[in-house]
């Protein structure tokens, strides 16, 4: 598995990883909000309990790439993470679409990839890992207004992979396959929003891309 | 104009209808919650000052077909209206969707058509005017699995207004044009629910097929 | 229509504006409260979806002319509008008679027009349209001494639009007709906060200066 | 003065007597409430201190005549009192003209006379002295609609008065000298529910009909 | 009447006067709170319609002498009014009794006597008129430990008044007379904090000692 | 000690003993209220872990002995006590000297000691010890109109405990040796409910009465 | 797996299994509560998506074995579920040592043993597999009385699972294997209600017993 | 006893102390909290009524040795005290067991005992008598990892109060004691924080160091 004894994971983001976490710092059992963080922690400390593993979430709701580039040497370098997970992107085109009328909310695809290259620049040197998440949309509809707008957010996180060197974890394509099976109002009734199983599905996906051992147990 | 001094028009729905009415009557400024009904009420009290008309909101949150018609005698038939106006079937559809594991809280096509149709019967003989507004789903794409569904049920619509001389008003393709300029995310968060422009858009719809004039000024 | 796309309207006022809405800036869907504003907004989104205009709620409960004036250039002339549209004095007025022990709370008839006076100097370079509504008191006997001031103020708005070159909107003009009609306590209790029927009456006003197609609809 | 040690005087009316009374019993201190018969209570208890009067207010809020002649033989004649002041009959009129589309809540003028004539038929046997307040309207336009109509509720007390030898306390016109010095809104935004000032003019009115003695003092 | 058209009184206290006033000025309708500042500014109100006098409380709830005298400058001379009345002194005393142990909370008869005067003299030049209400303890018994030192307090206040000309209140004297007809419980249940009957007496007293005229009727 | 192991005691009586005890029954820890019963808990558990004894709270606030014996079977007898503590009357003092114009509130001392006669009856043959505690007035003063009036009915408790040969516990007394030393109101601000020292001072007083071992310390 | 498409599993217990869900059924995203429930839930959505399985939460919380079996028919029976777990018994041994004077809260090990068994003797018939959960106490050091104690519920499980042919699921000896890693405090406060993490332990401990595959992904 | 009329008593410490006490200063009936501090100084009131003996609880909610030496000369030295009581630690532990992967919550035994002693250094100088309590964890099995833990705590205690010469209060061995009585969740659901009954066996430890006499009473 990639996550070590004694590193600590820093989760940054929005409201998908905010979702009622402690302020200022997302720490410890509730502290840790209702999003696929908690049960990231749940589950390496549930599988893994001869790890010690610190799990922060630094989402703050509402924001935008280009909040999250306001407030990242604050929330994230500060903190000194071994891993850092990035996942920003949603509010940026969801206020092209829900707030037509208002343009300061929105964050258009230049400046977005700008934002997140900066981000990147600053954890070149500290964090042994870094995780880059593609914003979604659970739209499966590729010709929607909204969900083509997000995809070109989404190649952006891949093309910065590349350059960066992160680990690259497709959100949009994993909820894709999953809405071949299942609506997507089972997951959220806003198509952002994730409930626990939606949480569990992103979980899932960033501990894949850790190689997390699902069948491991140990043995006192 | 269709309606006339001292009509009682009753609508009767869902939470799409309901949205915070008085209980038991939803009646009386506030007691009529926000959604289109008591935008019907403003606009027929601001444009048309001299004709008194009783708008009385039926709606009840989470209703489907079958809960509607169980309580039909009580909420509509009682009340003795002269214009009756149902809007229902969404949760017919969705729970088929969202809550894909409890088939009891679904309501299949044919199970619908038939407790509309029993409505509908119950009308015949008190009502002047009855209109049927179609379930809907604020989802462009015809080919969405929960959309296509919808669509089986505003189809159904169609077939009972001809059968049963109603007013047809076929909300679904009213939100169709709409999305062709706007997102609809911008009209709802969960592509059910309308904010108040979309409830604008409702009552607009609704008032057109009574031939309102929006031009009538009355003169003292 | 006088209301252009991209256009950012900014009304500006007391409770009969404010009604609710979201601090510091009353932007976005309940943001708005529910005053006129909001009726406005809901009528320009669904009328004229093919059009992006902003509206912006600027109202603050209890101002009189005073303290909107103090307030103006960041609240007003900061957010740079292409429309302005000012509804002040009720309360200049409303606390000589209610509470008139407490004259720091008046503002007097010079006074008042010296402040709106200032105001539209502001307005002078920046917007493209002005609209003035003149205050009102919803009691329809114009000897009554609360509303024989407010007609003084009423006019000091008339004489204040000539010499501004502002779009004069008088308000209680369209209250006295209404009231032909129905009593004013079915418009609200107090004869200054209007419910939702009042506040229709208010936007129809307002959109009807801004020459609004109740007939428009797009057609993509 | 008309009221005598070991007195119970029962109030009866709506809102502007209940004004938050305790329930069941609108009996000592905060329970009374705090409209008019609180104020006869504290000017009571203050200038008699030698006399023990009971104090009971039976108001309840929305009550037309209609509804108080429904429980008159239980919240007023069961209590065996010694002294009874009706004030009903605002309601009645008040639904006529801010819920003009609902006529099951309005009381028109025959059926409210019939309603008093009832009470104080019941009342005839029982108590030692009835009084009869009429209803009111803070509106001092008698050409106003709704006071106009307000006005043939108030004749319809003085003839019951006259007929069933009651005392006849005319609050509307203690209210217009009133307002010959002040504006209605000082007393009330409604020009319905007095403030502390008004129900203190209420009580002294009642007081004076009972030849209540400011000057009394008692000496031990 | 002491009080002239145009007066303002302020009056300063603990929370005896203080009551739920509104902060930071205690004045207008709800505002003044419940003690007996409402009651002189109802019984003013009704009983002298055609003077405009200015009420304001100034009491803050847990005063001492020590207290009231650190924020006399601002929340007393600074209102520049007409008319003072003071009482303070109870908490001074209380806390003697009911905190025995917080020697910091008590202030001893030679500092109240201090602070008193200190008070007194900063109103030399500015108001026409100076009430000195004593503090006082519902305690009938003059042997009771707190009642005996209370009445130290009141004799201070007697001195006081004949050095600064005040208008000398004799509260606890009132008190005594009243408790002859019934027990001190019936107006506090703490011996301190008055009911509204208990309130009504406290008005009665400033007034007579304003030479109120409850036979006043104003004739328009 | 007269307290057993596995005893069952019950304390009956008005808000001195409820004090916020859980319904319908006061049991287990916060179960308790916050009077002298959980006092009584607290120093029992403390002192005799060894033993298992259940304390049930039985008292209901407002209540006289009228109440009291009428929920007497259900509350305190069915409950099978073998220790039974009664502490009632003081309301039925008070309501004569707060509430002096309501009677039926009020029990006068030939019912009270009728009202308590017949609950000791009913405890003749179940339990193995009752105490009953005389109501208190925490007013020194015995020329006190309700003192003078409470210690009536503190005289019929101890009648009565020689006659049913009940624990007689004086709290009256015991209150008064305490004012020697310090003023009521360190005690209760209205004389009657106590605080925690007061709540300590009669749990004593009841386990002084049970012979309750300060010293007694329990060795494993 | 053990569990087919379209079964019904129904988790019967106390507050470790209720943790906030719905009344009267415990079904649906946020109505499955916060305990192993909800999170057995959401993992079998998350992997097997192409399964329809309804997951129902009927744990109350406080519940002894003696409250569930008077509630068995009703809340479980009635269901007709496929498959049926039973988690009961720490409250019965719980209020032996937290409230050791209350007996009628306990639930001894002979009456345990028969509720149980009376409740598996029902499920005979209807469900294809039946869970029976060992009632735990989060404490390592089996002597420790009330760890003891728990131990003889453990192993009347272990008895009834192999008379009634149940798949017994043994939460103790996973705990305690648990807390060779860490203390009993990183899971739960007061040793009986887990957190997410060991909630996702006896969820992981469920669904081991049922032969959950974490490696199973579906493919379209 | 070694409490002398006069004396000021400071109890420092963390959530056992504090226990809801009021801000900023613990002191005055209920703004003792609900700790052991408001039942020493019950006990001393109601037993020692002849003795002003000023209590102050200057604990506060989640402190560790670290937390309360910052704060040390604020709270504790300014007040100038006669006797200190300190019991700190139960943080410095439990942070180490319930957060095992957040470091900078917990303190460890080196630093503790250095920040102890640093208090300690501080009170050579001014109190007559100092206390220092051990932390405790309610847990009797002294392998328990957490406990042995805790224990190590204690016995710095014990080696500091040998240093600088405190009164040494083992309350570990206090509950040990207990618990061979009660299991402890009967004090404490999560072992830390004991319930009334706990706070009673701490307040009588503190007591019983300071040769309080349970049999003294005092005769005027």
């Amino acid at each position: 598995m990639l996550i070590k004894n004694s590193d600590r994971i820093v989760f940054a983001g929005d409201s998908v990883t905010d979702a009622g976490r402690a302020y200022p710092l997302g720490e410890g059992g509730d502290g840790l909000g209702r999003s696929y963080v908690h049960i990231v922690d749940n589950l390496l400390a549930a599988f893994y309990p001869e790890l010690r593993i610190r799990v922060t979430n630094a989402g703050i709701s509402g924001n935008t790439s280009r909040d999250l580039l306001a407030r990242f040497d604050k929330d994230v370098i500060a903190l000194k993470p071994d891993i850092v997970s990035i996942c920003i992107g949603i509010n940026d085109v969801w206020r092209q679409f829900d707030s037509p009328t208002i343009p300061d909310h929105q964050v258009m695809p230049d400046e977005y990839e700008k934002n997140v290259a900066a981000m990147l620049e600053k954890l070149q040197s500290g964090p042994r890992d870094v995780f880059l998440m593609t914003p979604y949309y659970m739209e499966p509809n590729t010709s929607d207004a909204m969900r083509a707008r997000m995809d070109e957010y989404g190649a952006a996180c891949r093309r910065l992979s590349d350059v960066y060197g992160c680990h690259f974890i497709n959100l949009q394509a994993m909820f894709d396959r999953y809405f071949t099976f299942r609506h997507s109002c089972s997951i959220a009734w806003d198509r952002v929003h994730p409930n626990q199983i939606g949480a569990t599905l992103i979980a899932r996906e960033f501990l894949s891309a850790c190689a997390f051992d699902f069948l491991h147990i140990s043995n006192p």
